[in-house]
């Protein structure tokens, strides 16, 4: 418990260091040519990008400066030191500090797609290596309903790690595509780590409290310097985070998700982003034109943001096109409008769908009414896990 | 031995693929603005500046795939699967990507001072927790001649740790600063790497046998994607490699160094960089005006470098900074010139001393003369380390 209360006293201390630092490096960034106009906003002010890896760097030195406290009975008696427990921190931790390389190294180089899924792929197989030799637990429990068919439990085996793998992937990206206005991306990390720590909280009675310790150990720290990022990135930004801190942020959660053994859970706590994912597939795939951004558009006049809209040629439309416009048309998820010899409909992001149901609205009405979804969608994951689950299963666990 | 024969094969692979890499990438460099002039030359071509992240993430990335090669008979066998010896290469690892992390911020941000003595120092913990957990011998062999005042052997305790820390920090600076002409900091780190690779083999046959070996895993990769950097960075250079090589290489040998424990050793690699880091103080420390670049000279009409000079005023001159310059010069170690109220002489590194030596050349002879002083100091070192250690040791170990 003693190890907590230095955590929070570090992390607190950490907090205050990113909330100096991050203003004093601005120039700094800037000098360096990491900077970004601000798309929704009428001055065309220069905006610090990529300022994530400061808070990113901060996280980790105070995991760092962390390890020996953590350990500090272990390094007490020797011959009883956890060695497999430490391998899993370190194995977090290199999993973290490679995504921040990856997207600090977007940020200034500007990447290709391939390499962002091959290299979250890559970072996470110390991870698996970890999971393979302290776990290997590769079963999923079967629900009630199903057991007749399917016994009480399934074992997956090699299937679980390309599970885990692509896990890595999915969240390191699916932050990255829910983002585009000021303090969005920060703010959903900060609602989804907020609900990883409540998790802790009501686990660490039950018997894997030393899992939700060990993700604890990860989470307090990112909380902490996160809130100190998000200060800086709220309405009106005066930095942008960049994808150094969506790739940290989505490593981070699922690094606590495989490690802690529950990744479900955290998966249940990304709902608005596998929303927004599975509305976005289409555009992804480029089976709907997809343009280079699909911010919503800012009216300087109305000071207002619309939904930002694609253009399709009818006929260069294919049938799947056809089908998807059309089912999507049907349950009224998308506004299509027909223009002439095009059919011109809104951007498929949860941003701009927001937009379409809600009309019309300010950036901070926005940003807040998706947090605020996120923050419900949370709610909605603890009522799976919990109530909910206890229909399926035998326990809550 | 099997898995030394994967390793060449996979470093094999990762040469060629970094070889292919580097020139695809020059132009992503040239456009995110991490370029150079190179000063010694008489074109003004924008050449890409940093390029030691794309071969030190391809060694990171070998060094993952090798993990289940590694850990083979491991992971078969889980019951005894060796975490003390995983967390090594962990935060081997972990050290290795700070310090690439590191780096690659500073060629983007250009970092200060202070930061560049703090951040390897944090980097280097979680390995100085895992040599406390895993060995914690702090202890030094006390040399002959020396046992009846010393005994045997010294335990210094915490101070080892100091050491260790620091060790990290000079191996990190020390070849950052014998740097500055085509090909010299790659060149330098090869020989360095060879020499512990050479000595790693001698040793194989020792009873510290698992500790070379482990040194082989790291060294093999970081001379295969290094051969490939030094293969564009050498005269004309198309690439420059940045501090994100030199923090890369100097945080492996030191990592190397510590885990396999012949730190000792390996200092003996560095005796170059040594000899120009002690070379160097009184400008380091300001006590002799130190200009931003020390460089040489680049004369285009005879197309050979010179010394580059530093100009003291006279009577600004404090007594330490006279008699630095008095003992230098009677040393010959200076080429000081009065010049009315003013002293000129050259600016205090290796390179501009073998200029002054040597007279003025070319800049690839000059790179060449270096590189085989840095051959014949590793000669000295496995000299000072073989035949000469028995007369002060029990043994050669």
């Amino acid at each position: 418990m003693w190890s907590i209360v230095a955590l929070l006293f570090l992390s607190f201390v950490a907090y205050l260091f990113t909330d100096e630092l991050i203003p004093k490096l601005k120039e700094l960034f800037i000098k360096a040519g990491l900077f970004g106009i601000d798309l929704c906003k009428p001055t065309k002010n220069k905006i610090p990008e990529a300022i994530g890896v400061v808070s990113g760097c901060i996280f980790l030195v105070t995991c760092f400066l962390f390890i020996p406290i953590a350990f500090g009975n272990g390094l007490m008696d020797r011959a009883h030191f956890p060695h497999n427990e430490f391998a899993e921190l370190l194995a977090a931790l290199l999993s973290i500090c490679c995504m921040l390389l990856l997207g600090f190294a977007d940020d200034v180089l500007d990447l290709r797609w391939r390499y962002k899924l091959l290299l979250p792929t890559i970072a996470s197989l110390p991870l698996l290596v970890v999971y393979y030799v302290n776990f290997n637990s590769t079963t999923f429990i079967v629900p009630w309903p199903l057991r007749p068919w399917l016994g009480v439990s399934i074992n997956i085996g090699f299937l679980y790690y390309i599970y885990m793998g692509m896990l890595a992937v999915f969240c390191t990206n699916a932050i990255n595509i829910l983002a585009g206005i000021n303090g969005l991306e920060v703010g959903q990390s900060v609602v989804i780590a907020l609900s990883i720590v409540i998790f802790d909280l009501i686990e660490l009675t039950g018997d894997q409290y030393k899992a939700h310790m060990f993700s604890l150990h990860i989470m307090i720290p990112y909380v902490a310097t996160t809130l100190a990022l998000f200060k800086h990135n709220w309405y009106p930004s005066s930095v942008f985070v960049g994808d150094t801190f969506c790739y940290v942020s989505g490593m981070t959660f699922a690094v606590v998700g495989i490690l802690s053994h529950f990744s479900k859970t955290v998966l249940l706590f990304f709902i608005p982003q596998i929303i927004n994912f599975l509305y976005s597939v289409p555009q992804l795939f480029h089976i709907i034109p997809c343009p280079r951004h699909r911010l919503p558009k800012y009216s300087a006049e109305t000071d207002l943001l619309n939904p930002s809209r694609t253009i399709i040629v009818k006929k260069d439309m294919k049938f799947l096109t056809k089908l998807i416009v059309n089912i999507a048309s049907i349950l009224h998820l998308v506004d299509a409008k027909e223009d002439g010899d095009s059919i011109v409909l809104n951007n498929m992001t949860l941003i701009n769908l927001f937009l379409v149901k809600l009309g019309p609205m300010t950036e901070v009405r926005l940003t807040k009414s998706l947090l605020l979804f996120q923050i419900l969608c949370s709610g909605l994951a603890f009522t799976i896990r919990y109530p909910m689950a206890s229909y399926f299963y035998d326990t809550a666990k």
